[in-house]
């Protein structure tokens, strides 16, 4: 049984993690500031987007909070979770997305969530990268960096939790990886008394490995000179960013569903984007070996 | 009981609408032609993608025909007619995404399709039109064309197809319009022994309303001066585009499904695109008047 308590804790840690995470994307920016827009949804809840936009680094970047709740588990829940069908449910979470300038730069997403639906109660979130120019030594420190946080916690499992993001970032109609994955996981509920406050904890940490994990890639690649083709390369890409979210993701499709604040649930989107036609990378080049270095590997195993 | 004369009757009207419609924009372009990718599918069937791309007038203009079979009626089809589920299928279309340069110029959609499932056969199609500007002079000569074509067809109901049409390209999480509408139709499948002759007769008119209805508009407003502010919400608009096109649009949907040519089934992307985190047109602005002009009327009975 999870009482208000439990709720509290959760929203006030994404409320946290929050604040810290956007003061250090703001430093490692230089330029910009987050603005925010508080939002209430009509059906019960709300929550606050903090959006930075034409920084020196991210050419935008989003940390979104929210917490919602309604009298009956919208249909991407329970068609997971049939049990919870007809269930009140609670639900907060902290998303972000980073788009940055810089093509050698990768993008990054990143969310953690927590759910009750009548007695039952489950965390999930994980972190992702997607590049658009593949570096091995980038790749090797963000699955490290990965691997170890999840060894700090014996009810994470890193090689399941990198196989469920490897499954889950698969572009179907493309046939490719969206990135080079992370770690993802879901329904996380250990069992015993202390199973709550063991996912919170791990929860909680995985905060601190989102600064561990990307922001040394992020300072590693921000200042790489680069030209118009890079700049083309990386606005195409960014198309297939927009087609997983939009036809794929879970996040976004449970916005849809619940109707939140539209904006904060396509925040993900990239500030721009490009489409063409047939488009094939010059073989032999950076761009074309891409959709190879996406493919899922063991890159903590791997050595720079 | 149909045979395979009708496919090929209406597999090669679709054809020759492909060529006449193509020579029609290149030549109202007047820079840039069309080139052309066939492709196959592996589970049957094929189809001719026909792209323009940075034209004068067209950032992007893509006309696809397809025909493709299988053993089992897609998802998308059976569940909005559920006598075909476990029947074979064909499918033949012509599809066209028009995405022009000027942002006084609005982008235009049309296709038109038949299909057979098991005994069963029937048409649909229609087009649309989506401004960033609204003029209400392009609006009723669109909407005005569109009714005297219907109106040469006694199987045809104007007010019945511009009300599926004002229905269907309802962005629904953003509570707006895509466009000022058209006019759609579907399972179109006239009683008699002259249905399907009939039915083939207005799809083929149809061919030619699109060059009535939509290439007065792109000749009027075509060579309308414009800088960079309206350029930025013409990219902002196209946003929409995409939004509704993937997580909305059935064609999209069905192509998704079937998997055909996916650079062809995604040809409707625009070229270039922006998101804005929680953006307003400046109140009374044209930009600010746009998503009032686009709620449905009836633009025929108006007069310019």
């Amino acid at each position: 049984m999870t009482t208000l308590t439990t709720r509290d804790a959760v929203f006030a840690l994404m409320r946290e993690g929050q604040m810290k995470l956007c003061a250090a994307f703001e430093e490692i920016d230089g330029a910009a500031q987050f603005v925010s827009e508080s939002w209430e949804r009509p059906g019960g809840g709300g929550g606050a987007a903090r959006v930075l936009t034409e920084g020196a680094v991210f050419e935008r970047a989003g940390v979104n909070v929210s917490a919602v709740h309604g009298a009956q588990v919208p249909p991407s829940i329970w068609q997971e979770r049939p049990t919870t069908k007809d269930q009140s449910y609670f639900a907060t979470g902290i998303s972000m997305v980073l788009h940055p300038r810089n093509p050698y730069t990768p993008a990054f997403h990143a969310n953690f969530r927590y759910f009750e639906a009548g007695d039952d109660w489950w965390f999930g979130g994980g972190m992702d990268m997607t590049p658009c120019y593949g570096f091995s030594e980038d790749a090797i420190h963000f699955h490290s960096t990965l691997k170890n946080y999840c060894a700090n916690h014996f009810i994470a499992n890193y090689a399941t939790y990198k196989e469920t993001c490897d499954d889950y970032f698969y572009v179907k109609h493309r046939k490719e990886m969206r990135g080079i994955g992370g770690i993802f996981f879901d329904n996380l509920h250990p069992d015993g008394p202390e199973g709550f406050e063991q996912a919170f904890a791990f929860t909680q940490e995985g905060i601190d490995a989102i600064l561990n994990a990307y922001l040394p890639v992020v300072r590693r690649r921000m200042h790489t000179p680069y030209g118009e083709r890079e700049r083309q390369w990386q606005l195409y890409r960014r198309g297939r960013y927009v087609e997983f979210n939009l036809v794929y993701d879970r996040g976004t499709v449970f916005g849809l569903q619940t109707g939140g604040f539209i904006e904060a649930i396509l925040m993900s989107l990239p500030p721009l984007v490009r489409w063409e036609f047939n488009y094939q990378p010059e073989p032999g080049s950076s761009e074309a070996m891409l959709a190879d270095f996406l493919r899922p590997r063991d890159w903590a195993e791997l050595s720079a």
